[in-house]
């Protein structure tokens, strides 16, 4: 297979799973051509004039849909770890006698963890989405078929407008539906907030078809998905494990070390002067993020001004600045917990937003560019700020990439990380796969010190004479490897298992086998 | 020119404005080939990364958006007789020299006079949209250059979604809107409650201009015009007169013959069953079905049931219905008065739809088909129970389809029609135009009596003994011209002004210019 550098030099093969495609160009340097997907036009003659399609099972829904070898099966993630139904797809896919399917979820979870005997008895051939523990390293074994494609949550809105990702069949979980197709997340006995994730899959996808464990009598209000999309409505006992949906992502850190991170990153925010009045932040659900948007919330409460808005994934804490009114809007993409689903369903100010509105880079904007802060994880980092949020140091794929890619293009990009793990460092010379180039990324806060991209001279001007702890990256560096020693660079097999995609559709950089001893 | 006969028995040309049309099939007959209308892809390089989409004035955003002869620039019609846009759009365009334009808004009026000038002076060569008053007198006459293009409200949006128009310029006015161009209908100064005549619009075509008169900053909530859609943003002094917005048309009738028509309809609906616990109706702004509204609420108040919902055009007495919670939900396509747009701006259970929920007949399905009652208006109606709505009887072409057509689908459709009008029967062999088959009408009121459609003999059978007045259509053409005398067919010059097109894009009869004495 012929490779090409890409614009961050790493090397590309020419195809993936047999296609043609383009590597990554550099930031905002790659022009997209031609049209958005274009689906087939529907008539009302083929759908039932009282509105009702339900048909009984999940299994008599593929079946209708025409279900073939080789198709497109696409599911959400809004279940989390808690979701029923992806499983019970493919097994009636198998049932079915379906070969070489190729599942397309917004992402996958440990729940999904029977996926892998579908991948070795060849239902599915390879899935082009997150592939979380169990599944990842299932594909870092170079067991998978074909190669896995990992998208950011915009670029998986991108690839499905653009056509690059053709839904055969989309497979919608809704904790709430009527039988016209019109569903949505807030309501339920699953209820997960919204179903944002699935909003290309109504849209593009060939037949779309609904599954839930609660049918109302239509019009069932709100419908985040639009039963005009809709095919088929299937009614299911359950459809997800409520207490695993709401994932126990949303504890504050009790770590010590993570604490001090996220009161340095708080600090470092006011004093280089971004949390002003009618500012706006994105802190996503872990620990470290948490404590971060509870530090801003003291600090909004002792300068006694507010944020006009914050994105979510919501949860209490969040939901709490809402009603308090130090956040004038939530905008989400995803609700955390129980706190986050009733805010959403209850408070028009909290707001369900989709990868279209927030992070669809080839749309006309998105609402990423638009926030001043922006608060983001990463498993490894390098000397030219480039990070990595899929692989870990030991080479194994075990994270997908989220909204992460599309939320570097917030006004300030803050990378909270401590300086090792398990002895590891976390500052590298390179970094196993590049999810986003350093360009984009502004600070790093670790618990040693806080790193400037030079690229921003405005925030080193800013805080130069603050007394915070502001060092180079390669000091920081140099601290880390003092203690643990100089990272080793994972061991690969030639064969690629994954390729990462950039938010325009083009290739970052490959994950290939790991080496196993 | 070659004419056809198509399915209802008109002569239809075989072009219009130079494009090849299909005549009317039939209802259900016409099957879409094709894909929806793809837009080009857009990408974030070409947006301001702040979000700030803002333009000086119409005319700039005009000149940016590469406004050229013959292009189509499309307006919406919330804002009724109260619009103070679209005159604004065209007179830039004149000042900006263009010729030959098509305008094609969702719908005209009064107010719209001004645009007579710029189809005489070249600058627009013809309208796709309702023409009324003025504007039809003017066509009527022959002056205007190309064919007016009459759609239903759902058969607008299955032409820009198909592909059959495309819309160049979007102009798309909003009572509320934020620099990245969310934006909504429900609260400023101009509010006229929801902006769904526009969806189309934004989702499709090339260029997409939103005016306001409240700007406000991001985010603009709720966004019923997401601004990913939109590519620049006017604030202008003044985008609407309020007490035009809200129409004079939501007075209860005080004719006592109509009053007696909308208890007489009212009588009908719950003898033959058809108002049943859990029912649906749909009821006009007309104020004979505003009356047929009231007495509906009698009825469920009798009879201790509710409404699942009503469509509306919403006005005080259907929210008054809602609060009361004789009706569950209101699923509003326009908003007729301040409590309509404070009730949908207020009550989550009054929801804005759109001609793609409600009425896109290429769809997979839409809402009117699940309406149990369905109450409309008509100019003429004939022994086989086709309508009118364009023409007058004599010959004159001065109302839009609205949502008319699309309404038909329903599943109990009454005409509430006087018998005659300026001693006019209003019951003739051959309607002037016909805009409905009469395949779906089912029942006509008049003060004279009930006629119901023979096709619906289930009607038939539940209301023989029930002492309503029901006669044959025959009967009631025959009463009325043993009063006022056989009407008159209009006269007509051979030059076809109009054309009208039915819910799936054929033509089912065009509009003639009148002759004049």
């Amino acid at each position: 297979m012929k490779m090409n550098k890409n614009a961050v030099g790493r090397m590309i093969p020419e195809t993936i799973n047999g296609k043609p495609i383009i590597p990554f160009k550099g930031v905002g340097k790659h022009r997209p051509e031609g049209n958005r997907h274009a689906p087939k036009l529907s008539t009302c003659i083929d759908y039932p004039t009282n509105g009702d399609k339900r048909v009984a099972t999940i299994k008599d829904a593929l079946v209708q849909a025409g279900a073939k070898d080789g198709m497109t099966i696409s599911t959400h993630h809004h279940f989390r770890n808690g979701d029923l139904v992806a499983n019970e797809v493919f097994q009636a896919c198998a049932e079915l006698g379906l070969k070489d399917l190729i599942w397309f979820p917004s992402a996958s979870f440990p729940c999904h963890a029977p996926i892998i005997e579908h991948l070795k008895n060849g239902v599915i051939h390879h899935i082009e989405g997150s592939m979380n523990g169990a599944l990842g390293r299932f594909a870092s074994h170079g067991k998978m078929r074909g190669t896995g494609v990992l998208r950011s949550h915009g670029g998986r809105y991108q690839s499905v407008q653009d056509g690059e990702v053709h839904i055969d069949i989309a497979v919608i979980a809704a904790p709430t539906a009527d039988p016209f197709g019109n569903a949505n997340g807030v309501t339920g006995s699953s209820a997960c907030g919204l179903l944002g994730f699935a909003l290309a899959d109504s849209q593009y996808a060939d037949n779309v078809i609904i599954v839930t464990d609660n049918c109302i009598p239509f019009p069932c209000i709100p419908w985040q998905i639009q039963g005009n999309y809709v095919d088929y409505v299937v009614e299911m006992e359950q459809i997800g494990i409520p207490e695993k949906i709401v994932s126990g992502t949303t504890q504050i850190t009790k770590s010590p070390d993570r604490l001090f991170i996220a009161e340095l990153t708080a600090k470092f925010c006011e004093v280089a002067g971004l949390i002003r009045d009618g500012f706006s932040f994105q802190a996503g659900a872990g620990g470290t993020s948490l404590s971060i948007g509870i530090f801003f919330g003291e600090i909004m409460r002792k300068l006694g001004i507010k944020a006009r808005f914050a994105r979510g994934g919501s949860n209490k804490y969040l939901v709490e600045l809402l009603e308090e009114g130090l956040v004038e809007y939530i905008l989400d993409g995803q609700t955390f917990d129980l706190e986050g689903v009733r805010s959403m369903r209850d408070n028009p100010r909290h707001q369900n937003t989709s990868p279209f509105t927030s992070y669809n880079y080839h749309g006309k904007g998105n609402f990423a560019t638009m926030l001043d802060i922006v608060i983001l994880g990463a498993t490894e980092v390098d000397v030219n700020f480039n990070a990595n949020v899929v692989t870990h140091s030991d080479g194994y794929l075990l994270h997908g990439i989220g909204g992460w890619q599309n939320c570097l293009f917030g006004r300030n990009v803050i990378l909270p990380i401590p300086l090792f793990r398990d002895r590891i460092p976390v500052i590298r010379d390179e970094v196993t796969t590049i999810c986003g180039p350093g360009e984009l990324i502004d600070i790093i806060v670790t618990e040693r010190g806080i790193a400037i991209n030079p690229l921003r001279q405005d925030l080193i001007e800013a805080t130069k004479d603050s007394g915070l702890p502001i060092k180079t990256i390669h000091e920081l560096k140099a601290e880390a490897e003092a203690i643990c020693g100089k990272a080793k660079a994972a061991e690969f097999e030639e064969k690629i298992i994954a390729a990462i995609k950039w938010v325009d559709g083009t290739v970052i950089d490959v994950v290939k086998q790991v080496k196993q001893s």
